[in-house]
């Protein structure tokens, strides 16, 4: 009989097991790179910008000239040139000079600062500047966005548009990232059908909210679909899912015998580490390793199969491809009274109500409609003697 | 001249002269309906479940029958029958009599309730019952998840594994959803090269940078590339993207006078409608309609294309799909002061501190590193008199 792991347990013992299963890596372009995770820590090659340039259109200036200019007392400036966009001002302006230069130009050699063309008056080579500039006024320097050598993006980030726009602007149009983990779906028990269902039969959940999660998380699923609750069927799916993905999840079944089922064939065709984590929804939770690859045994009840994966799946994706931990991302206050949950760790799904309070979904075994009305979960710490209504607890995305 | 709005006037104004764009339907299969929305409401055809299940592995009992069970005092029922997992229970319960189920298995008729393994010793046909049930105790009833002719899920629904769990439980394999508008990207400025800058230049970072939040938000991309500076080149642009694409951005150019002629273009090609909306950064937005089809003209700036982008052009997106409405993700207090933004509506990217305390990052214009180390944005109401450090405030997500 395998122990009962608390979840922090749980999820060091699967870190500790597949810390070696990191992805290949592979170059994929800019434009497909949006959800990916970075491979390797992106290193600035350059300075961005790589020229001091100005915010403002107007007149680069050096910025002593204007000091004490004001509205009653201007002072005047030679027009040395013009910059237009894109040039290379490759000219040096002398004290007494100014050049006129739009948002985003580059300054002039000895030029240090730009004053905003309403501070100006022009005509017939001279300038009038209203207002002092301070030394590096208006100007973007040399290196202020990203500096060389500086590591720009981290090695496990997940590219989101934001990163999309810093590789873009270091030029990096071939972007490392780690290949898509491939991880197997299975889905078991007598009760479930492809659809049509009779009376006593259900249609195939998990294999839609699995693979939609799976895929959600950045990883390419490998749809084995529905089998019975049977050690034959089991192991076959088992085996075959071994041979074509780089990770398995077997869901099911509502029969009691299944899960010891699962037990025993991860533990005949590689080793089961345990059966059990100290957590609501999700106690029967199964972990093993077949040939290098892990294996997840997941509650049969989709809501209970979604927290598994959500909270301990993850944790071996994020894992082998160093992303980043997870954070609350909303906090509220509690709207209801939540007793003591007796020792096990406790997740439950919330939603807010018109008062902004956070409300706890009940939910009964087998129910996924209040998945889909959540607005997130919060999470009651093991042996908590309840929490009362006003609490401030952190909500965490499904 | 065009009217400086604030964002307001500026988004209603926009939906107004959008709200007949709503895109065609399409189905798709479950399987990629991950991230698209929902085009029609999907109304429940049956009871899910559509037969009384328990929740529990033990006998399915009449509660009546258990009332006034204890330890001391067990009841003994006459088992009657198994019924097994899948398998319509097509006997009815008579009182005194009781039948082994299974986790999701289904209630005889007469029965109302089921009674865990735990609470009973069973033999010879005979089961003692140790604890009484209540009527439907660990069962979940027909119906209970979601019941026949219930509007499920809202048209507009952004699909994510939840909702794929109540689709395929309804067994919608096919997927009413909005076809992906096309949104067609085009970067000016003549400072603006695709690769290897010379001084004075900088790379394309819009193109990548909207190009891939328009596909973060569901929609297709159309990606022209960069164009220079210059009427006629922004005019093949926007009428070749006009013909190919649902709506198109323009973000820069960087010279003041780009901004102009994007407004004269859109004017002379169909009718503009603002130019400006008080909001920082973002104020340089242009909003006008050419052939049926919404043109946007963004900043140069990456952050603050992406601010309009984010706050503007996403509620074109949203308003022509249904999606719903926005909602800040996260809340904290200020880390330190912010100075009054006098009349502007602003908004700030801000991260967290190691005390979870809320920080501007200072941006200056033209940085998009700043984006990337952003956790989310803030944002400061127009005529705000500063805001104190340990306010609280809501944090939109990116």
């Amino acid at each position: 009989m395998l122990n009962v792991l608390t979840r922090d347990e749980a999820v060091a013992l699967i870190k500790e097991k597949t810390a070696q299963f990191v992805p290949e890596t592979e170059k994929v372009n800019i434009s497909s790179a949006l959800g990916r995770t970075l491979a390797q820590d992106i290193v600035s090659k350059e300075n961005i910008p790589s020229f001091d340039r100005t915010t403002v259109d107007g007149y680069a200036v050096i910025a002593e000239d204007t000091f004490g200019a004001g509205n009653s007392a201007p002072v005047q400036l030679d027009i040395a040139g013009e910059i237009l966009m894109g040039e290379n001002a490759d000219f040096t302006l002398e004290r007494g000079q100014c050049a006129k230069i739009s948002t985003g130009g580059m300054l002039p050699k000895g030029a240090n600062a730009a004053v905003m063309v309403e501070h100006t008056d022009s005509g017939e080579g001279l300038c009038l500047i209203y207002k002092s500039a301070a030394p590096y006024e208006n100007v973007t320097k040399t290196g202020d966005d990203i500096s060389q050598n500086e590591t720009a993006l981290k090695k496990g980030t997940v590219i989101t548009p934001a990163q999309i726009g810093v590789l873009s602007a270091l030029g990096v149009y071939e972007v490392p990232v780690y290949k898509k983990p491939v991880i197997a779906v299975i889905s078991t028990g007598d009760e479930i059908v492809k659809d049509n269902p009779e009376k006593g039969q259900i249609r195939d959940i998990n294999t839609y909210l699995l693979s939609s999660a799976v895929k959600n998380y950045g990883c390419e699923v490998y749809e084995y679909g529905a089998v019975r609750d049977s050690r034959e069927e089991i192991e076959n799916a088992v085996k075959s899912c071994i041979k074509k993905a780089d990770a398995v999840l077997i869901s099911g079944g509502s029969s009691a015998g299944t899960r010891d089922m699962t037990v025993d064939i991860t533990d005949t065709l590689g080793k089961a580490y345990f059966h059990g984590i100290a957590m609501k929804p999700g106690k029967p939770t199964i972990f093993g390793i077949v040939e290098n690859k892990p294996v997840f045994g997941l509650p049969g009840h989709p809501l209970a199969a979604y927290f598994v994966f959500r909270l301990i799946v993850t944790e071996y994706i994020k894992n082998i491809m160093n992303m980043h931990a997870d954070k609350p991302e909303k906090s509220g206050s509690l709207a209801v009274n939540i007793p003591s949950n007796h020792g096990r760790e406790e997740f439950l799904c919330v939603k807010f109500n018109e008062n902004n309070e956070v409300v706890p979904l009940h939910t009964k075994s087998g129910i996924v409609s209040v998945l889909s009305e959540a607005e997130g979960f919060i999470r009651i710490p093991r042996n908590a003697e309840g929490m009362f209504k006003g609490t401030a607890v952190e909500i965490y995305e499904l």
